[in-house]
Parts: C-alpha cells; structure tokens; sequence
C-alpha cells in the first residue's frame, strides 16, 4: 500500500467517528437523538431534491459534498446545539483546532481541498454554501416539526431565537423559506415555541 | 404550500427511517452495528475521496447520489445481509416493490428520475454504477478489518464467499481491488475468514 492511499484510508476510518458525534435533533416518530453522519447524510440527499429552490445557480457536487462533510470538524469539536449562547462563543476556535488535526490525516493536497470547502461553507458567501445552509437549517426543522416541537420544546426555544437562525434560510432559497415561516408559524400556534 | 414542494417534504421526512435499518456490520473501535444512512453517508465521502482510483471516467455527482440513495428502498424491504443466500433470493423482489412505494411519494419526474438511479445502481453496468459498488464493498471491509474482522467471524464468512463478492471491485477500479485483496489477505492470515 502506497503512501498516498495509506492516508485516503487512515481519513476514511477516522471519520467514522462522526457516528457517535450525536445531536440535540431527535428523529422522526419520537426517535432517539440524530448523529452527525445522519444529519449530513439526510442535507445532501435533501440538496439534491431541492436544488430548484436555490436563489442563484448552484453546483449541486459542490453542495452536496458541503453537506457531507461540514461535521466532520465535530470529532473533536463536539457538537454545538445552535440555541447555545456559551458555546457558541468557543466554536469557532474549536473548530479550527479540529479541522487542522483531522483533514490533516490526508494527502497535503486533499487536505487543503477539503478545508476550502469547509472554510467556504462556513463562510456563509458563496451561493452553494448559502444553499448548503438552508439545508442544515430545513433538514432539523422538518424533524421537529414531525415530532410535535419535542426539540424547541425541551430547550424553551423562543420565537425570536427561531427566527435569528431560520431567517438566513433567506440567504440561499426565498422559497423554502416562505415554507419554513409556514412551519414556525403553525409551531408558534400550537404553543411548541415561546413567544419572546 | 403547494402540492410540489409538499410532495418533497413528504419524502424528505420519510427517508428519515433509513437510519433505523441496521446493517450487520459494526463501527470501528468495536462499537455497535452501522445503519443504512450512516452506511451511505461514508460511501459518498469516500466516493469523492477516492474517485482518482476509477477505471474509467465518472460522473462523480451521480455516483455519490447513487451511494446516497442505493438503500432507500431498505425502508421496506429491509437490510439483506451479503452473505445469506436465502435472504439473497428474494432480495430483489422485495426491493422492487419497496421502490416503487418509496420514490412515487415524490412527484412524478422526480420519483421516474430517483428510480432511473436506483436501477442504474443495480444494473452493475456504468461506469458510475461500478464505482458506487466499489464503495458499497469496500467501505464495510475497512470497518471490518479494523475490528480484527469481527463481522466476518461471527458469520463464518469464507474465502471463497469474501472473494465472491469483493472480486467485483475489480469493475471499478483495478487499483481498490489490489488494497482490497492485500486486506483480505490480512485478516487470512490472522485466521478471521474460514478457508473453504
């Protein structure tokens, strides 16, 4: 085994790891909690399917890849639940330490590759890394709209903090973010989220 | 919401049930089993990672949506373990029908779009569909060996059935099938695959 693929596969049973990296989302009919490779997995399939809605032409190889990997940071990272003021704070820096340590297992030039496209998804400027972002944003709202606002409920998530993440969906796709103030609306209805 | 984008919804929070289908291959460091979505997650990344190593041009796009979507249609039919040969038979019987009721909750040109995927997945014949069973073979056979070949011993797999099924490998990328047969020559050695 060469040098080179020696590094490809080291990188391939590292990233396993995202498996047990789980997140505050619970899955559809009252399931356990979702894990990052899940949640990665269910943005890009849902990409692909939704990529009529994207604001500004998109490559969708691009977004889907984006989709695939921005957790993969969260192996060392952990998980940041997005109405976590404290640690929201840390999560950059915790990142980056992470995303040094673990696209590094690469050959030097996937390596760079790699951490562009996780710079650029976090960047929030480039139409695929808007778009990529709806996704993150829609893929848990769907979840926890299926389960009744179990997730919203159980943090005291507050309309105005609902908002402040969900708007950007704007950003990318004008449409899927008319369906979600559909679906906040009905949530805020129901008594699933805390009016501010 | 308009009946369209209801219809993607529908389908985005039906797939969810793809992570609750476990496969009998296990996580590395000895963790629990794998499921579909986790499984098709790795697939995709290691697709895009590796996609140098195929034999002829592909479409890396459709093959990591292929990698993605390959095990939908285990929602029904359930996960068919590639050792038993029972199971193996009425396989693609099952599939059949769980495709059809999956994908027609998409609207029509997407469902006839996601079941050309799927089929052209199965078939074996593109270059894209033989790249996608690369991974499909060779991302279980990574976590395995790291295991010391656990799942293999538990189900008595042999050297003849282990070459059965990796040899395929070989369609899609010469280069694979040599680091695929030096880890199967491995875990002989170590006595994890029974000699026939």
């Amino acid at each position: 085994m060469d040098d080179r693929i020696e590094k490809q596969l080291a990188f391939s049973l590292e990233i396993d790891k995202v498996k047990n990296i789980f997140r505050q989302t619970h899955l559809s009919a009252h399931g356990r909690n979702e894990n990052d490779a899940e949640h990665s997995w269910h943005m890009a399939v849902m990409a692909y399917l939704l990529k009529e809605y994207a604001n500004e032409e998109i490559d969708i190889a691009k977004v889907m890849l984006m989709c695939l990997i921005h957790d993969i940071v969260e192996i060392d990272a952990g998980d940041t639940y997005a109405y976590d003021a404290e640690s929201l704070k840390t999560q950059k820096a915790r990142e980056d330490v992470a995303k040094e340590r673990i696209f590094s297992i690469l050959p030097e030039e996937q390596a760079r590759e790699f951490i562009e496209i996780f710079d650029e998804f976090e960047a929030y400027e480039t139409p695929e890394s808007k778009f990529a972002h709806v996704m993150d944003n829609i893929q848990p709202l769907i979840l926890n709209d299926s389960n009744n606002g179990g997730d919203w409920r159980e943090h005291n998530v507050t309309v105005e903090q609902i908002y402040g993440r969900q708007s950007k969906t704007k950003l990318g796709s004008d449409r899927l973010f008319e369906i979600t103030d559909e679906i906040i609306k009905k949530n805020i209805k129901k008594g699933n989220l805390k009016e501010s």
